[in-house]
């Protein structure tokens, strides 16, 4: 048997969404994890305007100023209504379809990894990490890798906020048996091996690995960067970092 | 990697759905073809009243009469208003947690094939294959011997009330693809080789066949049925089958 064609499901179920209107209940978003659990979120939460985002987001935009790169973007669920409340703002995704729809929203977005930012966006106020995006980091080690070549990003005072979660809390035996199926396999507890699917479409397998806010916290320990505020809501976290390293 | 762990998927979906108040934009039913396609339907849709029911099932709804047998009735999406609209109404399914969903809503269901009927549950006026079931009849020659098997369940002057898809009509790019790769495996073009996927459960492969109108009725003219009535609408049929055996 196959896997459908790789490609690019993620932006292909956004674009689809964003094109026929972002209603709730025709289109969604499936994560496919290595294990086979497959998890659906409807794609229309994708399209919501800030009065409705979960309180973590909100946390979050009350928090952002100046100059802005939203790491991640995807099709501008944050990124364009901060567009639209005339901050100056900067996207970058790794999926092209998201980037298109983003653009088409009006959001100044590029494609790209946040492993390796594009040259020529200048430098920034605030890095947003949002929608668990702090996962992107990776693990303790490439965390902080990642954090300090985002210090070459920002402006003197500048910071990150970020979202995440944490793995382990009230996770459920279908996520407990993951975990400890990634210690059997020598890989981090906290990692999620992941591909959306959509229709005939699979992305490649993407890893992310999400740390326990005191893991995370130790782990920013060694690098340019401190913790500022944090904020939990049951497994869900939001950080504010800030850039010490000059 | 894996594919999750080997179980009543279809089933659990429903059952989840109906303990947790079948709301819509909770659970979701997942089929994956082998071509790696992958559709989501909201499972709320299968615990509607008659008056919410598509057109082509309310055509079939006004049809019944007598004692009847609802074959694949999964959790009771027609059984249960039947039941309640005090039809003497027996339910069989292959799904065990489909079945237990049904019995908790008052239908009288059992875990049973359609290839091989229980025995015991005596003789029905109308048989019903709703929900696209009349894919579940399988090719040509299934369909003939299913429908000859299906003659000694019925009363004199039974009928069989079936909906079905004709899989050519209005089919999209991936579809047609599909059928092209199953004539290039040697499989019947309207062949669909599916799982249902829940979470971490999967169902082994099912494989249904969708025969175009105008081929289900050849299949039928060999039978001892025949066929009284047909509905359309788009790609979709009703079909009312008479048994004219003895």
């Amino acid at each position: 048997m196959e896997h459908g064609t790789v490609g690019d499901a993620y932006g292909a179920t956004l674009a689809r969404s964003y094109r026929t209107g972002a209603r709730p209940g025709e289109n969604f978003e499936l994560i496919e994890r290595d294990d086979g659990f497959i998890s659906v979120t409807d794609a229309a939460g994708y399209f919501v305007p800030p009065a409705k985002w979960p309180r973590i987001d909100r946390w979050a935009y009350q928090r952002v100023s100046g100059r802005v790169l939203d790491i991640g973007c995807g099709a501008g669920r944050h990124a364009d209504p901060l567009t639209k409340a005339e901050f100056d703002l900067v996207g970058i995704d790794i999926s092209p379809l998201a980037v298109e729809v983003a653009r088409q929203r009006g959001v100044a977005a590029h494609v790209a990894d946040i492993i390796e930012p594009p040259a020529g966006l200048g430098t920034f106020d605030t890095l947003l990490l949002l929608g668990n995006n702090v996962g992107l980091l990776g693990g303790e080690q490439q965390t902080q890798i990642v954090l300090k070549q985002l210090g070459g990003l920002v402006r003197p005072g500048g910071q990150i906020i970020g979202v995440g979660m944490d793995p382990f809390l009230g996770a459920g035996p279908e996520h407990l048996a993951y975990h400890e199926r990634n210690r059997q396999l020598g890989r981090p507890a906290g990692l999620a091996r992941i591909r959306y699917r959509d229709r005939n479409l699979v992305t490649p397998w993407i890893d992310q690995i999400f740390l326990p806010l005191h893991e995370l916290a130790e782990a920013i320990d060694a690098t340019p960067w401190s913790v500022e505020e944090t904020y939990t809501e049951g497994a869900d976290y939001a950080v504010r970092l800030r850039f010490i390293g000059r």
